[in-house]
């Protein structure tokens, strides 16, 4: 469509390489512009494309033929740790009801750096990860594949405005620096996580994969569905001080279809609308101490859990690691993701009679050590 | 030199983009021929750039009229914890002397995903970061710059050859893949660590700014260096065993010229050669879960501290938390770094009758939130 004339974002061609980082860094109206073109080209009375055969079999690919690559070219990758009831759940499994909050975590968006290189795009097998486990009760650990391999339910933010070393970005820049918004699935190896995460947290057990869905969500698209997110007492600092709701209202369910089984059955249903930290305030936080930002990084929400049992966000919390397994369809029980299983993330806003989609953000669990050779047998697989 | 046909490294030119990675991604028998190049035009037999006059005015440049570049385009960078000396100086420190040392450190390379979008190079000023920082006896924390900006005296590597997801790399293969090292300090602030830390480990307290030196050392260049590591008990798993020597003998110092003085004072000399878990070893560990690693990516060691006190890599070790302040030249006390401080580190390996040396990695400190101004009244400063 840029080719052939119809669609101008920018002064010169944004959208003939291999991902979405040239459309990004030509900045916000650029991003405005794009929208209403296509948008305006998929109208009904837009006679563009409509009328046009030969265009239409160029611009236009059924879904079912095409294999849909990462969107962006991810630079950094920040995850985060922002919702309340998450981290209090799991603060509650592994330190009790006393402490089950850090006394730092309502002072500011938690959260640590993430691998980019093994951020993947929807539909992309993961492969169990090996690692080093520390069985209960014994004096030291293992060297195994991991046993509590699970999901985190989230939305990652892509930025699309650099900022440079020593620059801080206020809750209002960082807003107007957010491209848009992905499903993401912060693959975890609970067992992994565990022996390994002290004294400097999670590395390993969450860098197997990060799956990300296949297409990026315009923050301007979401500007319909903006909500306020919880009361935030104590005061936040002024620094993570905002003015209006900053959070979002997309539903998100997750899905299991177990190994052998075409039957997914939902296992969450939760909103983003819960995140006690919004995606504004983390960036701000990001920058805070001078760190630049560049186009093209993800920064992912955290785990999303809501307050009821059915809307936790990872099986750590739907199971409560493991002790009161899932049932799904026909039978199965599931602790944790068994070799064979496929884990589904949708997510959309409901507008009055439209909706916007995410997509989805699927992945399917292979047997430790077995990418290699599930490559060579399935070429098609986007790796 | 490439574009007049001296220094041919591979089948096309590898030298004219603004980083080393084009170099880097030729691969191992590149680098040795490079570096093989090099060492043939800068011997006093050699005539072909000894007699050109015309060729060494556009070859050779004095140091003192260039502004040096990162050498590399850093694409991931991971900060691991591998010094034995000081993982227990902190850990006693900070959870006194029966928990000093966390039961996972002997178990395997402990370490956490840096912020590779503020690694900058040799020369570059760092401003003093802003966070959050509970003071000690006080409920709650208060927004401030850090009082506890400290450096971390570390050795980086870069990698130099890419590895697929569900790749692994055993320590053979690791070693294999290092393209060279640097030398590295990652400025910390000690404070704002101590706050955001649990339970996802150090964020922007590192994410300020992490120095690396102007050149990469082959690590060809470092054979003759060789030296065995600590003997490692317990006995490693078995995808984390060596054989042979995987240290070197790198020596290391660190000076601090305090604000408005000419003298450096040195405060530290240690070596490499202490490093409990080897570079091969951190990056065979980081491969595991199946962690994709790309050429450009760099690891750095954590910091290097010596048995001896005059040996530890940190003010936090050197000055024991701030209570035993150095003493400097001219009456000057430090207990961390203040504003206008300099930090200099510098390294060589030292053969029968010649050094290979790592140059510097120095930088200044500026008053908090001054970068900006800082940049416009010193355009030469590299940023």
């Amino acid at each position: 469509l840029e080719r052939s004339g119809h669609l101008k974002a920018a002064d010169s061609p944004v959208f003939s390489s291999g991902s979405l980082n040239q459309f990004i860094a030509a900045g916000k109206p650029a991003w405005s512009k794009a929208r209403g073109a296509v948008s305006s080209l998929l109208r009904h009375d837009n006679p563009i494309l409509r009328d046009d055969e030969a265009l239409r079999a160029k611009a236009l690919w059924p879904r079912s033929v095409v294999c849909m690559h990462p969107p962006v070219q991810i630079g950094g990758y920040t995850d985060f740790y922002s919702s309340r009831e998450h981290a209090t759940n799991v603060g509650r499994m592994f330190r009790g009801e006393a402490n089950a909050l850090m006394p730092n975590w309502l002072y500011m968006p938690i959260g640590y750096n993430g691998r980019a290189s093994t951020v993947v795009v929807d539909g992309t097998p993961v492969q169990r990860p090996l690692g080093q486990i520390k069985p209960q009760n014994a004096d030291g650990p293992v060297f195994a594949a991991s046993e509590k391999f699970d999901f985190e339910l989230e939305i990652g933010f892509i930025v699309g405005r650099p900022s440079s070393m020593g620059e801080f970005l206020s809750v209002e820049k960082a807003q107007d620096a957010i491209f848009g918004f992905v499903l993401l699935n912060d693959w975890s190896a609970r067992d992994i996580q565990a022996w390994e995460y002290q004294p400097l947290g999670p590395f390993q057990s969450k860098a197997t994969a990060t799956t990300i869905s296949a297409w990026v969500v315009l923050a301007e698209a979401l500007e319909p569905f903006r909500i306020d997110g919880p009361r935030q007492d104590p005061k936040p600092f002024p620094y993570l001080r905002q003015r209006g709701p900053h959070n979002y209202d997309i539903r998100l369910e997750v899905a299991l279809r177990p190994r052998g089984s075409d039957e997914a059955t939902t296992i969450a249903r939760t909103n983003f609308g819960y995140m006690y930290w919004s995606s504004a305030q983390q960036l701000a936080h990001h920058s805070i101490c001078g760190c630049a930002m560049n186009v093209g990084d993800l920064l992912g929400s955290g785990t999303i859990s809501g307050p009821e049992e059915s809307q936790y966000g990872s099986l750590l919390e739907l199971t409560w690691n493991g002790a009161q397994p899932l049932q799904l369809g026909g039978g199965v029980k599931r602790a944790f993701l068994e070799d064979g299983d496929t884990l589904e993330i949708h997510g959309f806003c409901q507008g009055a009679g439209y909706r916007i989609g995410f997509g989805g953000c699927s992945g399917t669990v292979l047997p430790a050590a077995m990418l290699a050779s599930a490559r060579s047998a399935a070429p098609s697989v986007v790796l």
